[in-house]
């Protein structure tokens, strides 16, 4: 390791553009092939991105055929693309041939169906048998996620027929460390290559075998499954389908990245943005600004009630200036308060921190903290009042009004979520900007109120 | 595995409280024993919520040593801390000695440091060094995230060697899957399980062992250990200390739980909280509201700086009472717009889809979304105005302030998070609340301005 720290850096490979295009234009390939035989292949579809269309092909054909596919594998959908136009059908059945099944359906799920048809009839018939199984299920399950290379043994089998089949078949297989004993299709334990490595080698798969496992099933959430492994700490998670035979494998990597997936999209649909799988670079401007347009209607429509509440009281700010000037104020102390309270609730619902079985303990707890909030920035608005403007009074609607805005705030803000989820809707719209402008709406009317009252407006 | 489907629900398995109950409660800790033994340790943890202060104690004791030490390391600190009052100290000490090391230290530093002590001289001697050791990490470091368990080989063994050290010292170990070469303590190598597998015994691991291999620091920060471990779809990650020896390792579960609980910081950042790792109904009402009262303070006074424009603009509304109606909705839909775009971008800086030096692609993308949204947005209202209002002034007039307010909180929204991301400040305090003060005044600045303007006020 020592000896190559010229190209790390804290740990990460670096590789060197202007050595692999000197080495491309003098067409020294030997060379080249032996540097990125010694890269990681994320680095190396990661360095992809540097180059331009024709030495992007000179290259990726100097990768060793595995090494090729795992590349692929990496390359996110635009890389894919450019890369696929510099192919003949040729060159990408045989990319198709290496990749773990899981990767196929990822690249051809985005492909033209046309040219999909067009891919499998050339690629090998397990292969097209597995891909076309595949393709259908459906996005967002188990089923779409899953790989179908995954190490089988059957319980009689011994320590040692078992490490003999991992060395004929391991190689393809995308995680050797759990594999699967079956009996007549059906799933009946798992074995872990750690019980392997620390048993006898004529010891019986069935004696080490552990028959209670976690699975999943086919059609299962994709995010629910996701979460299975984070909270048991697995490695892989067996697939079964409706007939309770193993299918295929969930591996922890696809996890990660499904939970990473899943999280940014609640936040886009926090911020009221049609969520949207496709990273912000590469999505278009068109597409960025239709998933952002609904929202922004729908919430900017329902803000005029707010408005229209305002012009009832026309007289009251017409005799009393001053009160307008406090409204952007309470908006949005309104808003913060109530999105704090949404925030905490959807990620604790999303993380299974908060169930619906806790609706009574949140509310009290919200009630209780709205109490100490309000009475907290209501004094200090109060304050703030008497001293700049001194006006007692003022000070008094005002803070009052802060003090029930809070509540009513952090009262929407809990329950909404909460009430969502209950109704199998997704809590994550029930965030900010939804709950700002009903709080708005409420606040406006409990401001005015106060004051119509107090001043006898 | 489908002998025991009854107490299994879509793969998860269901403890029977009641059944556990009668058999503590008829002395049958026999039968129990047995039945928890089939169990996993996960939801063992999760049943313990269930559990009264005196059964929990009986029940506890039930479990087999190694197995009582992984069901504590799945406990929330709450739970520990119920259990350890009903322990004596051999016996806290008892699962101190069968944690493995980061579990350990997990446990210990949230322990009041007298306690650490005491119960730290009674601990074995190497579990008492380790201990000792991680103690010294700093939060947030690799070192506070890493355990002490994993397996060592020099590079003269043989595959047959290397696995006999394996089915010695394997049980010990949180994982075994990647091996560890060292010289001189240095790391020179890492060795897969899989290659350990396939190859034949009498290969010297020098032969297979991987020289490139990604590796991390002590002192490097957890979150971006966590991200290396993703991207890289490691299993586990050494960790080094200044002088380039391997003194532990990272594993993947413990990856995920700081991705997890990064991203739950974040969004609370986002959200104007003062983030906070502990969850939600175990925070008591004060910490919360005290995370909370920060920043709805200073928003609240910068938010007044909004209301004394609007009051600079008196006379406008004294002579257009109408104005002020439309204070709400371009004041929301300037906040909406602008934390759609920071959210993106603060989304898109933490899982690195976004760079600094992306600064100009993002900001250029943000003016032509803007430009779009705006328009839509200003024409829908527009319309509604001329519809409604019968004014074509006041239409223009608010069309043209939407079309101004979603340009610049789209700019804001996108400029701030990245910018404090270059500053190494933390881009998700630039968010939604933040974000929305600062559009708030600059959209009534241009609203007033704009109707002072065209009606001459």
């Amino acid at each position: 390791m020592m000896a190559v720290s010229a190209n790390h850096e804290g740990g990460f490979f670096i590789m060197d553009k202007d050595l692999v295009l000197e080495w491309i234009k003098s067409n020294n390939l030997k060379e080249l092939h032996e540097y990125l035989k010694k890269q990681n292949v994320v680095d190396i579809a990661e360095f992809l991105h540097e180059l331009d269309d024709s030495t992007l092909a000179i290259f990726f054909r100097i990768l060793e055929k595995e090494e090729a596919a795992n590349v692929f594998s990496y390359l996110d959908n635009e890389e894919r693309n450019r890369l696929i136009k510099t192919f003949n059908n040729a060159e990408i059945v045989n990319v198709i041939n290496e990749l773990y099944s899981d990767d196929a359906i990822d690249f051809l799920s985005d492909m033209p169906a046309n040219l999909v048809t067009q891919l499998l009839d050339k690629v090998d018939d397990g292969v097209r048998k597995d891909i076309n199984h595949l393709l259908k299920y459906k996005d967002d399950t188990a089923g779409s996620i899953m790989t179908v290379e995954f190490i089988e043994f059957t319980k009689e089998m011994t320590v040692a027929d078992a490490l003999a089949k991992i060395k004929r078949v391991g190689i393809d297989s995308e995680t050797v460390y759990t594999c699967y004993v079956v009996e007549n299709r059906k799933l009946i334990g798992i074995v872990s290559a750690k019980s392997l490595m620390l048993s006898d080698s004529d010891v019986p798969i069935k004696d080490i075998m552990k028959t209670e496992f976690i699975y999943a099933y086919t059609s299962d959430d994709k995010e629910d499954i996701a979460k299975k492994m984070k909270k048991y700490d697995l490695i892989a998670l067996p697939v079964l389908d409706v007939e309770n035979c193993i299918v295929g494998i969930v591996t922890f990597d696809d996890a990660i990245d499904v939970l990473t997936e899943e999280t940014t999209e609640d936040m886009q649909k926090m911020a009221a943005i049609v969520a949207n799988d496709k990273p912000y670079l590469t999505t278009s401007v068109w597409e960025h600004a239709r998933s952002r347009i609904v929202w922004l209607l729908i919430l900017m429509f329902s803000a005029t009630l707010t408005g229209s509440i305002i012009s009832n009281y026309e007289h009251a700010f017409e005799v009393m200036p001053v009160l307008v000037s406090f409204i952007p104020m309470l908006m949005d102390t309104g808003g913060n308060c109530g999105s704090q309270s949404s925030t905490l609730i959807i990620r604790g619902l999303a993380i299974d921190e908060i169930k619906f079985s806790d609706f009574f303990k949140v509310v009290f707890k919200e009630f209780r903290i709205s109490i100490v909030v309000g009475i907290v920035l209501g004094l200090a608005n109060g304050i703030r009042i008497v001293v700049l403007n001194h006006d007692v009074y003022l000070a008094i609607v005002v803070s009052v009004s802060i003090v029930v805005t809070v509540m009513i705030s952090k009262f929407v803000g809990c329950v909404l979520p909460i009430i969502a989820k209950r109704l199998k809707m997704d809590p994550a719209i029930m965030a900010a900007p939804l709950i700002t402008t009903i709080v708005d709406t409420l606040a406006i009317m409990v401001y005015f109120s106060i004051a119509s009252q107090i001043f006898n407006l």
